[in-house]
């Protein structure tokens, strides 16, 4: 340490500053919350490129759960994997209902007609979920790649996910979702990939990936 | 139903089409899986003004517990609302070690001094996690808002999170991520806002934001 130590003074202007700024950042905040008034039931999309669609989707169920809420998961495309969030979920037992409804990645079925049959038997149990009271929040996991191979009826999805329960959310993730879905819905996220290490040569991990 | 079935041979070439798209995206993600084999843990940033930052970290969080894995988390400016997320990881016992080191959001407290004090013990206890090889998985929360306030010297903690154990993977979240951060990261996803319910008048409800 060769620096002086900077003079009293200056510091407190520095401190003045600081604290002037805050109080400003601060007063606009308590504006905008106080102009928040309504409660109702979202309709949340993650899409995009990036990573964590899926696993801010199961956050959103983590955080649910914390305030004592009960979670539904339909999981459209995954299931050849075995995830970490199903293992850790079963930790919450009958707080979280969990449906893992497509057979793997749909690159490793190659069966239209099957996989069409998956997606309806998925929102058959969607359906089921939105009609059940005490769920306060529903993962549509991937519902997105399966609207984009047109398994399922996109203007039937959009009319059934609008038309829920007032206090229901529901979180809908996957790449590239369509229009519609996003013009229903109250929160878009777009999840941009920045960097990936994947470019790297570094390879799925468990916990991390998986 | 008026219209009649499509003839059996149309159907049978729409299939057929599926399924030779459907193999050749396989062949491409077969090659891309095995071109990775590289183990480490990684520096993962998550910021953008998008919803799901913290969510996403949260879920990741999980996804380790899942797996059997140990998790540490040290929230940097948040502790003013209890959060859902750290009721929810109370299920968890000793597997998560949760530090709110914050004073409550920046705005609120509108005083430098304490903010860079209570930033630095923060990251002191990053110290001490980092070192503690029984951590799989470290949450760094909002880390980027101190980083952007200069609470915390910049270089140091590059450097900190770059000399990390080989197998420690650590997720930095919160808005303006630092270049040099970014720089050193191995996995950075930008969460871009597309629509915000907040627009809509619709106020922070409690297992959704918080």
């Amino acid at each position: 340490m060769t620096d002086p130590a900077p003079p009293a003074a200056a510091e407190a202007a520095e401190a003045a500053r600081h604290r002037a700024k805050m109080a400003k950042r601060k007063a606009v905040q308590d504006r905008e919350v106080a102009g928040k008034t309504v409660e109702k039931g979202l309709l949340i999309v993650h899409t995009g490129p990036g990573k964590g669609k899926s696993t801010a989707a199961f956050g959103l169920a983590l955080r649910m759960l914390g305030r004592g809420g009960r979670v539904g998961v339909v999981q459209f495309i995954k299931g050849a994997w075995q995830t970490g969030e199903a293992e850790a979920f079963s930790a919450f037992g009958d707080k979280v209902v969990w449906h893992t409804m497509g057979e793997g990645f749909t690159w490793e079925t190659q069966d239209l007609v099957r996989d069409r049959a998956a997606a309806a038997r998925a929102f058959e149990r969607v359906r089921e979920l939105m009609a059940d009271d005490s769920i306060d929040l529903l993962v549509l996991d991937e519902l997105n790649i399966a609207l984009r191979y047109d398994y399922l009826d996109l203007a039937d999805v959009v009319a059934t996910l609008t038309n829920r329960r007032p206090g229901l959310h529901v979180v809908v993730t996957g790449r590239n979702a369509k229009p519609e879905l996003v013009a229903a819905a109250d929160l878009v996220t777009e999840m941009g990939l920045v960097k990936h290490h994947f470019a790297a040569g570094v390879k799925a991990q468990a916990g991390i990936e998986f």
